[in-house]
């Protein structure tokens, strides 16, 4: 059976009572909740679930229900970019499923709630229909503000719905993308200079791996610094490999790596490669994971 | 829900008719049937199946009354040491499931087999009555040809069913044990004593690592050597500090690591942990593994 996740981010963070809804009706579908984690300052909250791709459909579309009816984005204020009351919506491939079911999933979710709210939409990620969208960043630059001005110029007309952004919900932004890790290596140091120099050095804007974004961090009530990262691509840029090259970066300046984080959920695939890599297990398949045969079993 | 596996091991390489009755017969029992492992050479076959505690004693018992129906140990030789037609029959805990619920299975499955077929059985491991019935090695000495001699001694009286071997099918050794991981780490040399070394370095009975059995073997058609393991509690004994100290001890005679093989199946967590201590993360829960919170999702 085809598991399909979505990690969906709308513009509220602060009301429980919005959230709680939100969730009820998601967990109403039969689709399994992960994660729900609200961000008071960014005035934000991802949620996380998973199920098959009907489930999954069904509890996106329950989201957007709830989520449109009670945020109103004149009226809303936080620090965190957004375009949208449901801003971004990633579905992602997790077990016996392929990213092209996931973009199909995704143009279906588009379709109907682009009708049902009539509220445009934008395809990012895989899903995105020209390379100019594949970037979350520059479809949503300009934000809910400055919509309105953007989405008449004939290059931002959305992939779905009308092109007027919706009154109170503005645009959203639907995809699909591989898992996305949260990984983070902290240096037992306090030199910035260093974290941002390490940050530069691994991740792919500047020169580095095709799937690393990074940023050099200050960590000030601990008094050390962070190579704060996103792992967009475990399997063409797998974790081990990133971990070796902030390690031997820091070594260059004499500084040795504290300890690592992995924040949120990582997808067993990555942990189970790291291992039979440092390990140099010849020969590894995912199917030798107990758990994996169990599954598969005969 | 709990699932725990069962490997018993069955006195019977060379009859695929006998293999292909006894597959059948556990699967009809609803266990999900993981691995079978015919060896020609010892005569002997390894099962390996899992599911609720309901399913595997069902399969366990369903494979007593194949194996014993079609298998006569006085017309049986083999290389492996053996006491009965089903010779040793391990419950292991995988998930959500205790220790002590598989002893409490073995107890149910002893019973009922040995009134069943009149078959005498000793329990081992987790499930020994006395620590002298612990090792697998200790009861099963004399094997099958010795068994009318032993059993007629006070001190080898059996745990469950009569105090004489059963024509045919001997004896038989149930017991609950942790997951075993078979694990050998291969050496870029040709010297079998450094192998010998480093393996009596690193085993139990010679001073090592309490949950590892070692030994030095030649892969003559590779012209290398082999530090052949089992971890038998990867919990306790990690993976990755017996790679560690296999490598260092080699490193010693100024020989790498090669390259390490698991055989078999091996649990996510063993190979989990192995990650986040090589990647040195901080904090780590299983529940952060993707597969594990979807199996728990609210």
């Amino acid at each position: 059976m085809a598991i399909i996740e979505c990690i969906p981010n709308i513009s509220e963070g602060r009301r429980q009572d919005v959230l709680d809804a939100c969730a009820a009706a998601i967990r109403a579908t039969g689709a399994k909740l992960l994660d729900v984690k609200p961000d008071t300052t960014h005035h934000r909250t991802v949620f996380s679930y998973a199920g098959d791709p009907a489930q999954v459909k069904a509890a996106t579309l329950a989201l957007f229900d709830q989520a449109i009816a009670a945020i109103d984005l004149r009226q809303h204020q936080g620090k965190h970019p957004r375009l949208g009351a449901v801003d971004v919506v990633p579905f992602v491939p997790i077990e016996g499923a392929t990213m092209a079911e996931c973009v199909a999933l995704a143009r279906e979710v588009a379709d109907e709630v682009a009708t049902r709210h009539g509220l445009p939409i934008y395809l990012y990620e895989d899903a995105a229909a020209t390379p100019a969208r594949r970037n979350l960043e520059d479809i949503r630059r300009g934000e809910f503000e400055g919509l309105a001005a953007k989405i008449a110029k004939p290059e931002w007309a959305p992939d779905f719905g009308p092109a007027t952004a919706h009154p109170s919900a503005g645009a959203s932004v639907i995809g699909a993308r591989m898992p996305l890790i949260a990984y983070n290596i902290n240096l037992a140091t306090d030199r910035l200079d260093v974290a941002k120099k390490i940050a530069a050095a691994v991740r792919h804007s500047t020169g580095g791996l095709r799937y690393v974004k990074a940023m050099g961090l200050p960590l000030e009530d601990r008094g050390i610094v962070q190579v704060s990262m996103n792992l967009t691509n475990f399997e063409k840029t797998p974790i081990y490999r990133v971990f070796e090259m902030v390690k031997r970066e820091a070594a260059r300046y004499g500084v040795n790596v504290l300890e690592s984080e992995i924040i949120g959920l990582v997808p067993s695939a990555a942990l189970t490669q790291s291992a039979a890599w440092f390990l140099q297990v010849s020969d590894f398949t995912e199917g030798q994971v107990l758990e994996n045969a169990l599954r598969l079993g005969q």
